[in-house]
């Protein structure tokens, strides 16, 4: 599908139908992240991929009770990994890059889960610690993102926008 | 175009044909980005539009030398607003939220380059108080992205990346 297109169809879907994505299907968002520009190159992130029944409760939990992860295929949880950046890129790396890689690549897995027809919403509100315990994560690595995936079963309506005139300053 | 071969054919582009982008193709842009999704829709960024040839120089400079800036048509400056986030959100929103709506903001802009066959390449490496001065931000915002766009002059080959099995972790 078109990009301008894919944009203007996309919606934050939080209801899922029942069946499985397949792997070949999730495989596709990954050949999508790969292709994010992350700073120097260095691809600061990490992506965990969870899909136990078990496991997307314990996720629904760390982030403060958003139950529908529970119904998703899986989730993709985006993690930050200061410590790759910040080895070429000392502090701005650690605190501004490796966040940035990571979000970049979850914004192209957005995208792709989008244009594979897939309902996906971005979840930003949860305890991170939690979260990092969830995915058994190794020490150092942040969530930053959690990205439910699934069929969806719900088709909302746009979300209102500024007008790009009130966000964009010409100096 | 299709988003997956998009965003195959990316590249980073430093080198820029002389020809001016016209508003019209700008505006396209700016339509992109509007539809990025944002921490609880709040748009917790700005964006600032330079294409005077003396402040280029100055992002320029303020960019450490990186000086194919001077060449492009326009840059955009992704700012986040810390504030903005912060209200709804606390320090989640100042830290996290705000950095990230305009870092997914700054990706949409870069793919809709690519998708209007513009050049552009991510800029991260600059000093935050001398583009934040040279855009005349209001206080509070915070520079986290410079965006050069303008008619690519190179066909760079694809940069390497990890195969996806070195960065998805099933849990």
């Amino acid at each position: 599908m078109d990009f301008f297109e894919l944009i203007k169809r996309r919606r934050s879907i939080r209801k899922y139908k029942p069946d499985r994505v397949p792997a070949e299907v999730l495989e596709k968002i990954y050949e999508a992240i790969r292709l994010a520009p992350s700073a120097g190159n260095l691809q600061a992130y990490e992506v965990f991929l969870v899909e136990d029944r078990e496991r997307l409760g314990q996720l629904a939990e760390a982030a403060l009770g958003q139950d529908f992860l529970r119904q998703a295929s899986a989730a993709l949880v985006f993690c930050a990994a200061p410590r790759q950046a910040g080895r070429e890129y000392g502090r701005r790396g650690e605190t501004l890059y490796a966040l940035q890689d990571a979000t970049i690549a979850c914004t192209y897995a957005h995208l792709a889960a989008a244009a594979l027809g897939l309902g996906s919403v971005w979840i930003g509100a949860f305890d991170d610690e939690a979260v990092w315990q969830v995915i058994g994560a190794p020490k150092g690595l942040k969530p930053v993102a959690v990205l439910p995936v699934g069929y969806p079963a719900e088709n909302p309506p746009p979300t209102p926008r500024r007008n790009w005139k009130d966000f964009v300053h010409p100096v």
